[in-house]
């Protein structure tokens, strides 16, 4: 059996990828942390029930399903159909996203809960979605949502968490957003309230298939004439943000719904600016996020200087736990795209060097009494939390300085008889090919 | 739908059990990469071929299968029994431990390591065991494996990591080690060596059954009278350390697969004792483990002061990839119960208190312009990493109260008009109850 592989879809980490993405989930966890989000997990598998419904008819699809244990056959027999059958066979399937399992944890533990609830979730998730570059079927989440509280501080709470972990990463961002009740305005305005959906699925297309293409497919949808050219006016909105949100408030000077988001999107920035006067933020009033559920204001991330897509975004839902049971409950959250964050990073070179390795110094093991003076001192320098090592066997040199070489160990240290009788040894370092030579303390001294 | 639930044997973590956890997890995270050990993850999914027969036949029933997706409905109908059905239905499994998708990942990687490779992995496994108290359906395990060297330094460094995780957790414990070598040896002394695995398997229930239970089950097993007498002369062993020794080499004079395990456990203490003179260690001679695949020094952990199983154990394994096609390397490696460790620390109550709370302190909220004041106070705490939060309305006082109590913040911070105006404002105490007047700079040089 020659042939190991992994399912299509999903990866490995060697340990310099394992250290980058730690990197930056560290940041982002110390930072929902300072903002009072409190981490909750969630099991990998739900009860279908939990998950069916939830995320659409592909959804549905794109779940990977757990096979219940033991005898499964005769239901199979019974079953007529593949839809049957499945449901015969299987109770549960994987996380598809953090949401509804936030949401199913919210109402089932409502009575013990604080609300306003502020958590946060860094957990994977899968979708047997067809493997593309950079689209996996096993990729992680990292999520924080507020429950319970309609203040538009939390969207602004929000805000600040997204440019302050990106800061720390030393990615640079614009911020965009927008208010689903404007693009509900719009569409009253022109009309067509009940086709909301469709109206700002055709809007989210507009970076992709440009303002033509998303006419054209206005026209489609019998969209008429008149309705598209009033559209088409709302996406040609631009400026400053002050000058857009003139634009807005003149063009739905009698849209009620319009109004009130316009008046959001207006608290949410001058707060943002009380603490991060200078930092990038725009409206972006063709910014309509593909999920339905979003209720209020919309945000999406953008890194600059790289071509990528949002690597973040998020917005205010009404009704979260509903569907479990548990009403009015209102949400407003964002979530980071581990993945493409990563892939930003890499490609900028903004990973900090010290992730190529981990262990500061090898001692070459010289075997018999030497390799027991080693020993001791490397627990010395451990005891110090410097991340040391001494080769396990006393094989050549040679072998010992490749083993360093290739775990880009930067310190190596060489102890044999005759550097036990002076007191000193070597110290080489790899990166310049110097050698200097130590005495224990001043070694146990040395910066690493 | 009110009854909603999660998957049985499965578990929702609340924010105090993940950082608790958590404070567990860093401890044996930042210890196996002070002893030069590498992170790595791999997939929760791993092709069906990868793990059947790697656990025997009752791992197989155990894991957790995954249904592939699309159409599954006709190869259903061409299968006539439950195991070929669920082979043409199912692919792919959910991890069932980590050390297989580590042997996978060693092979499929050969090329590119350099060995000895030292990795360590903490991600969770799945297994449909029947879920009773202390055994769950999803849990974690946190592993550290030397792959590709036979020194025993490497058992040596293995026990150095117990005793220093054990000793930051302020975990009193024993280590127990044995040598499967000493195991077969005993076996070949009674001329059964064909036998060993029916031997240790009655051996490792002298815990739970007790000599007689052992002799009793030996003897239904067909082991002659003088066998199980011999068996018995092995298993009373005991006294210090030097005199189990002695016995040990006096038992097996002849024996010379038992004189090489003794002399590595003599090895493997002396080394040890050289950087941890004083930490409690044993041999134990009844010490089998379970598993077959061990080959060398055994190693067990037990929590002294509570009633518990063992809360680590490992090991040495021959040709630990040879089943991937890359033979002959041998490894070695342990295990952290990080479920069992929870429940101890919990029990003893060995869990710092800060685990109760991460917010430090929260702003009430005034409204208006107290609001604004609050939060550019609040946002200058953060930049200090003080965790930190502001009420994201401006409730009745009390309510905002109880939301601090409930999350156990141990600060509130009252900022309204008056305080504006005076520049002092008032720092309570929530436990103590007391109260103090501050102005910007005072709070700012607080220590939390």
């Amino acid at each position: 059996m020659n042939q190991v592989s992994i399912p299509k879809g999903t990866r490995d980490f060697s340990p310099e990828t394992v250290r980058k993405r730690n990197y930056i989930i560290n940041i982002i966890r110390t930072t929902f942390q300072l903002y009072g989000f409190e981490p909750i997990e969630t099991p990998a598998m739900e009860n279908i029930e939990t998950l069916t419904g939830k995320y659409g008819d592909e959804g549905d699809k794109l779940m990977f399903r757990i096979l219940n244990n033991g005898e499964i056959f005769e239901k199979s027999q019974a079953s007529s159909t593949n839809k049957d059958l499945i449901n015969a066979i299987s109770e549960k399937a994987l996380r598809y996203d953090l949401t509804i399992p936030f949401a199913r944890y919210v109402a089932m533990n409502r009575s013990t809960l604080s609300f306003p609830f502020k958590r946060y979730q860094i957990q994977p998730v899968w979708r047997a979605d067809r493997p593309q570059k950079g689209r996996f079927r096993e990729f992680y989440q990292c999520d924080a949502d507020v429950v319970g509280s309609n203040s538009l501080l939390n969207e602004v709470e929000l805000l600040n968490i997204y440019t302050d972990v990106f800061k720390k990463l030393g990615v640079e961002v614009e911020l965009r957003i927008n208010n689903r009740k404007i693009l509900a305005g719009l569409a009253d305005w022109i009309g067509v309230s009940e086709r909301l959906t469709d109206l700002t699925i055709s809007i989210d297309k507009l970076d992709k298939i440009g303002l033509e293409g998303v006419k054209t497919e206005l026209a489609k949808n019998n969209f008429s004439e008149n309705q598209i050219q009033k559209i088409e006016a709302f996406l040609k909105i631009e400026g400053t943000t002050a000058e857009k949100i003139n634009q807005l408030k003149s063009i739905f000077t009698s849209v009620e719904i319009a109004q009130k988001g316009i008046a959001e999107l207006e608290e949410v920035l001058q707060k943002f600016h009380l603490s991060h006067p200078t930092s990038p933020i725009s409206i972006d009033t063709t910014l309509a996020r593909g999920l339905n559920y979003y209720t209020g204001i919309i945000i999406e991330v953008k890194a600059k200087n790289v071509q990528m897509g949002s690597i973040g975004g998020g917005g205010r839902y009404d009704d979260l736990t509903g569907i479990f049971g548990f009403p009015n409950m209102s949400g407003v959250g964002i979530s980071f795209g581990l993945d493409r964050i990563y892939e930003v990073m890499d490609e900028l070179k903004l990973f900090p060097t010290e992730m190529k390795n981990a262990t500061q110094v090898l001692f070459i093991n010289f075997g018999a009494e030497a390799e027991n003076s080693s020993y001791l001192l490397l627990q010395k320098l451990r005891k110090q939390n410097i991340a040391a090592e001494i080769y396990p066997s006393p094989e050549k040199i040679k072998k010992q300085m490749e083993y360093a070489n290739k775990k880009q160990i930067p310190f190596v240290v060489l102890i044999g008889e005759e550097e036990i009788k002076t007191g000193k040894f070597a110290v080489k370092n790899m990166q310049s090919g110097t050698q200097q030579f130590c005495t224990e303390t001043e070694l146990l001294n040395m910066a690493f």
